[in-house]
């Protein structure tokens, strides 16, 4: 199967350069001196996975017990499910867990953290700190920090941070900036609760961002990150990958001309785009996604997804359209803006390895 | 299985919400005599379609080809794809044809007309016609609506046109008076290839705002519209249905407490809710959808997901959130700013028919 062939829309994943960015934040860690656990979120795919974690010893992160599960029953037993845990959900987790996997949970409450030490399978859990961002997660200096670790007993490991407020950072001095407020963050979380006495085997932190341009991580004992496997327009912007970094991209087709308005009409819409618009208060406003030739290469200048209805995407560009060469059913690429969640509207991705020919079609574990 | 029991998030479908606005309208074509023709693209389930399509005599309208697949195999033979097709597609929908189908495709330009004429298989077409929304379509005065027309020859079948700017409107009157303009545009391009000499069978318009409030349809044979049958917050501004009829949402549960902040986190977030900031601009803004309670009533006041990540959703409130009522693993329901983009993310319905027991699970037909 060729590009030319694929039915559209359908999502594209550039083997070369995920093994760049792969490359790139294995080297992060390395320098480091800390374990890579790659957030397996993005991608959502054990080829994907096998390629981020090889040569690394971290394990992975998940987002979803529908992952939790899918990466458990293809080997990868190390896993942190790093959003926070209800007690219903805990029996999942030791399912899993009697059958032979590792998977942590993570909690910023008492009752919770009880409830997992009552549990009578085998759970596991890290406290989830929190560095700025204001999502989850108790402040270092929290008095019910320390408490929490101590009603986990046997079954604490550690602490845990995402500093995702690194997203509004412009600049790699910025991004620098934040990751050591995570790390000093977490580190100081991790001292609180060693100085009560409990030994602490995990000190978690990261974003892409963060674990990128990090000076040092002392005191820490592994990253997560995940969308820098893939990239996006949102990373560009904030200093993280460069724009040819991008490894995933929707194929579409052109399904609509308006020359007098100077607009084209693709088969990639608010479906298969996603609406995000986490370019929306970066410096270039991308619309729905940045649109590119067949080859990748952006050679329409500045043409971006205006407007997005579920199956429409409305093509605009400040210079004249190329509409010769853009008749209906010509194809186009979209670079998206958030490739989290772009990638999440599809079953599987259509892996190119430096030609137009699809290698291979890896699947993708979506839903919960 | 209870709501109780069921896992977060989930989609929920409220069957006698349902139900009664499909029968409000059935009701509507019934009183301006026209064929109902609802668009699956919202519900994408046959179990919905077959309630949807009871005691109507207008086929259904998909928005993508694994919908047509998927309906014709449940036996929906007339249906119409109402998304400017593209050359390559036409040999799926020739060949869904030849087993039985009679998937009707559209177009607005005059290459795609003659490959459709030149197919050498079952394929028929309608000419897509702009009243003002400026997405696909040519305008009803348009010199090529003839020529497109007579290029199809044997394979024409009609005109169709979406008002899709009627969610621009903000009352009643706005929606009759877009109906209007809708309706008298379509009609006009019907009359003028019939002037021509060319027999137009089906003259197609509709959205669910302009279906359910205009005055007469005149000249018109069919009414498509789909948001109607779930309702959204988006539809409850505009008019076309209030906020007690919308018949899906999200259960989630509560994975974070803030009480300092007033906050609360949901296990749905961007994935479990879309990005789809629809009412953003609209008189009210949900963010990204309003919190009821598990029996889905409003007793949370105006609380809202203000924010969304992947799989947080960071629900704000001006009044207190009741959290003594709202320990980890409490359970909310979310309603939707736009219930085309949140059911997309979930691969079936659970039904609820009056009770919290789970009646039947529905599957989604997603993806392309």
């Amino acid at each position: 199967m060729r590009l030319a062939d694929l039915p559209t829309p359908s999502l594209l994943l550039d083997l070369p350069k995920l093994r760049r960015n792969i490359a790139a934040m294995h080297e992060a860690a390395a320098r480091h001196g800390v374990a890579l656990r790659p957030h397996l979120k993005t991608a959502k795919s054990v080829d994907v996975a096998r390629l981020a974690t090889a040569g690394e010893a971290g394990g992975i992160t998940v987002s979803t017990l529908a992952e939790a599960r899918h990466f458990a029953q293809a080997g990868f037993r190390d896993q942190i499910y790093a959003v926070g845990i209800t007690p219903a959900k805990l029996d999942t987790v030791a399912e899993l867990n009697l059958r032979g996997a590792e998977v942590k949970v993570i909690t910023d409450d008492r009752d919770v953290a009880a409830a997992i030490a009552a549990h009578p399978g085998p759970v596991t859990a890290l406290v989830e700190v929190d560095v700025g961002e204001g999502r989850g997660g108790l402040g270092p200096d929290d008095p019910a920090l320390v408490a929490i670790a101590r009603h986990l007993g046997t079954r604490f490991e550690g602490v845990l941070t995402h500093a995702g407020h690194s997203y509004a950072g412009r600049s790699i001095a910025d991004m620098a900036q934040m990751a050591e407020i995570e790390r000093a963050g977490i580190v100081r979380a991790a001292e609180r609760i060693r100085t009560a006495g409990i030994p602490v085997r995990i000190v978690s932190m990261g974003s892409s961002p963060t674990a990128l341009h990090a000076a040092h991580l002392e005191g820490v004992t592994e990253l997560r990150a995940g969308v820098y496997m893939f990239g996006d327009l949102l990373q560009c912007q904030i200093g993280t990958e460069a724009r040819e970094d991008i490894a995933v991209s929707v194929l579409a087709s052109v399904i609509g001309r308006r020359p007098a308005t100077n607009q084209v009409l693709l088969d990639a819409g608010a479906l298969a785009l996603s609406k995000d618009r986490s370019t929306e208060g970066a410096p270039k406003d991308y619309g729905f996604g940045l649109v590119v030739d067949l080859a990748g290469n952006a050679t329409l200048g500045d043409a971006i997804v205006r407007r997005a209805y579920q199956e429409h995407g409305v093509v605009e560009s400040a210079a004249p359209l190329p509409f010769d060469a853009l008749p209906i059913g010509a194809r186009l690429r979209v670079l998206p803006n958030h490739s989290c969640l772009t990638a999440a509207a599809y079953p599987a991705y259509n892996v190119l390895d430096g030609s137009d020919e699809i290698v291979a079609v890896w699947p993708r574990v979506n839903y919960w």
